[in-house]
């Protein structure tokens, strides 16, 4: 009898492991961007860099890029924020200053929440650039 | 004596189980983009869109960008690929075809290693693309 219930809270706690683990396969393949983001679209606003213009990588990440998620509620997977700093071509000049992305889920659900905070996030721009950004949508094919 | 045992049976176990998922948390914040990412050096390899330009993504996932990857070695973090599918501005033309990107520790160790490779590589972009790249060097803030 004794054995009996030694053999059966083994297997019970060999359950909960084998359950746990499963959680945690899932999670980390929710977290690995070579899994996840693939099949994402991908929003990228890039800051061309010429004499003269001016970009405020604080307030950008700070205050402008926080609003914007804020308004892609769940479609929005994460963001990323980066700094030009070269060209990776000798001699030409840096082609960015900084570039923002949003990996979302579909882009016509971005298109949706964009369009009637348009003008929010417009007005924002002078707070910390004065670059007209060039916007690519693209998909994560890896 | 019989319950001694059950005793250590089960703390034996929930030890592997803590070990386990402390493990797990570590590849996790591995994995997450997020945490993982910040500090990094990004190289981004764009393909601006022109008349007449062509591109063959199936070689470049399946041949280039896997043969460039392998010249990084360790100071490779992850390399991803995008398919430029429009322009975020109403009316405007795409402004990338493609683009490919390499997450590494370091600017100088990915220079040391392209370096003695190039021919190689730029032998290599007349069997997908007849577009001259745009290359970015910049530094992941988020």
């Amino acid at each position: 009898m004794k054995f009996k219930l030694i053999i059966s809270l083994l297997l019970l706690t060999a359950s909960a492991v084998a359950f746990g683990q499963e959680k945690e396969s899932r999670k980390a393949k929710k977290n690995n961007p070579a899994v996840a983001d693939k099949g994402l679209i991908k929003v990228s606003i890039m800051y061309p860099f010429a004499e003269g213009k001016t970009f405020n990588m604080e307030y950008y990440e700070t205050k402008h890029m926080p609003m914007v998620a804020g308004f892609l509620g769940s479609n929005l997977v994460r963001y990323t924020i980066e700094k030009g700093v070269a060209s990776g071509i000798p001699n030409q000049p840096l082609p960015y200053m900084a570039i923002g992305t949003f990996y979302v889920k579909s882009l016509s659900d971005y298109q949706a929440a964009i369009g009637p905070n348009r003008d929010a996030i417009r007005a924002d721009f002078s707070n910390y650039t004065n670059i007209a950004p060039v916007i690519l949508i693209s998909e994560v094919v890896k």
